[in-house]
């Protein structure tokens, strides 16, 4: 049985962590400003459209030196503290051990190797809507697909197994053999919804139904599939009319950006946006439109 | 002597008719809802950097077709409103009149020519810090250089004449032979400050300190001198520079479109994004960047 730790424990790592460990798999949770309260109260909360449940007396830490050396690290902490990863992960990892970066943005993997370049490492998307309400409290509203790629010479039969502990634990999952491709189709969604609904103060709905920010939304997809296209992803035609759909279906939210934002904690502009920008541009590509957002979400971000 | 009719007593025609009628000249204002706070008091009030003034029983008038005709209509109000302009004009041009419009954006001379075939007009940009603070009431705060230049076959004795009838009232002009070139360049300030004082909620200043804002007004000025290059028109290469120096010596300032949207009136989205975008794609040339701007403000517009 695989020995799972969940590095943050939001709105991500509270609700897939959780529902492994509700599934009876075991999970170790690490934890950061919540822990004192999650370990006064010894519970896990998870309010979800796909079911309620509890989590009691969870194996929660406050710090990775005293958590158990697992075989599956899932990383679900914003990539702003990326650069802490190397000395969180060092004690929790064995040489067999997977980081899965369960993460937004280009190239995560590609910088974490360059600081552990021994570790085997995969990536992850989430389609999901979930966010954390309070300490160890996480309400999940709609969907809840976890698409996982391996990275370079990851080995797959563990990728392949944490597929099957999900889906055994309630979550649909998709193996996607092409990691850069799994990155750059989130960012279709990510670059125009997580940015927009800082700068026009808008939730998913109105920047989906109302015509103009719905034509931006478009815009920038299509710029995002022009950009992946010379970075060498072909990203299906008919890709942005799902993700539309999608959206017109989903609950009216505020996607991970604009929490960060409203609590004045740093947004993830430089994975989500700088990243993506500067590996179109050393391909020959300017996402022009993009790049615009990118500057408004800096200034904004400046607190 | 010219008989001057100033149409909308705002920020721009209470100060240039204000300043002309304190220098002796015959000036005949139409007010819209100002007229009878205006009407009662019977003065036009001017606090200037370049010295206050009050107009004692100034001529005003609450509808056209009751000034008398004049010589030289300066049309200083908002573009949103330009399709009222032949009926208003009507009643107050003779063949021999000049209409001027000191407004902001791209082919305002042209939609209006269509309607009014026979009239002569021209165009004026103001390079100015000045705002209605209350009815007939006007601060200004900085600047106030009147830009004039023909369209097509204006007589331009008179232009020269409203030039030295301003010079002599204190207004700093300029003669500018080219309306096409004049209007681009007010756009090099234009789209980036107007648009940005309001998505981002910030004065010029921290657009033009902080590095993410000033980082983005520049690369949209660029992007506004390449288009209008595509659209024939070649802006020196240090006017950018020109543009950002006067911004910085300027005190921090809310540019009329964020008053706009602050009391919810309608912004000059089309006249000033929409028109140069479409121009310079007519001439081969996209303005991604602007054209974020320009749905980013159709949507917060949308009151």
């Amino acid at each position: 049985m695989i020995k799972y730790a969940i590095v943050g424990t939001g709105g991500l790592g509270g609700y897939y962590g959780g529902r492994l460990a509700d599934s009876g798999q075991e999970v170790y949770f690490l934890l950061h400003k919540d822990y004192q309260e999650v370990s006064r109260r010894q519970t896990l909360i998870v309010d979800s459209v796909k079911g309620d449940f509890v989590l009691q007396s969870p194996h929660i830490y406050r710090d990775s030196k005293e958590m158990p050396v697992c075989d599956v690290v899932l990383v679900c902490m914003k990539t702003c503290n990326n650069h802490l990863l190397p000395e969180i992960l060092s004690p929790i990892v064995h040489p067999g051990s997977v980081v899965v970066l369960v993460q937004n943005g280009l190239r995560l993997e590609e910088e974490l190797a360059e600081k552990m370049p021994h570790q085997a490492l995969a990536g992850a998307t989430a389609f999901i809507c979930s966010y954390r309400v309070g300490a160890g409290h996480i309400r999940h509203d709609a969907y809840g697909e976890l698409n996982l790629a391996p990275f370079r010479d990851c080995p797959q039969d563990v990728l392949h197994q944490v597929c099957a502990d999900l889906e055994a634990a309630g979550v649909p999952t998709h193996f996607e053999p092409d990691l850069h491709a799994l990155r750059w189709k989130k960012l279709v969604w990510n670059i125009p919804y997580n940015g927009l609904t800082v700068i026009l103060n808008a939730k998913t709905d109105r920047l989906t139904f109302e015509p103009a920010a719905r034509d931006l939304v478009c815009r920038l997809m299509r710029e995002v599939v022009e950009a992946a296209a010379a970075s060498g992803v072909q990203i299906p035609s008919d890709y942005i009319g799902k993700m539309l759909d999608l959206t017109e279906k989903m609950t009216p939210y505020w996607p991970s950006m604009r929490l960060d934002y409203d609590a004045r904690r740093p947004m993830e502009v430089r994975t989500m946006y700088s990243n993506p920008i500067q590996e179109a541009r050393e391909n020959g590509y300017e996402m022009k439109m993009t790049e615009v957002m990118e500057k408004q979400l800096l200034f904004l971000g400046n607190y």
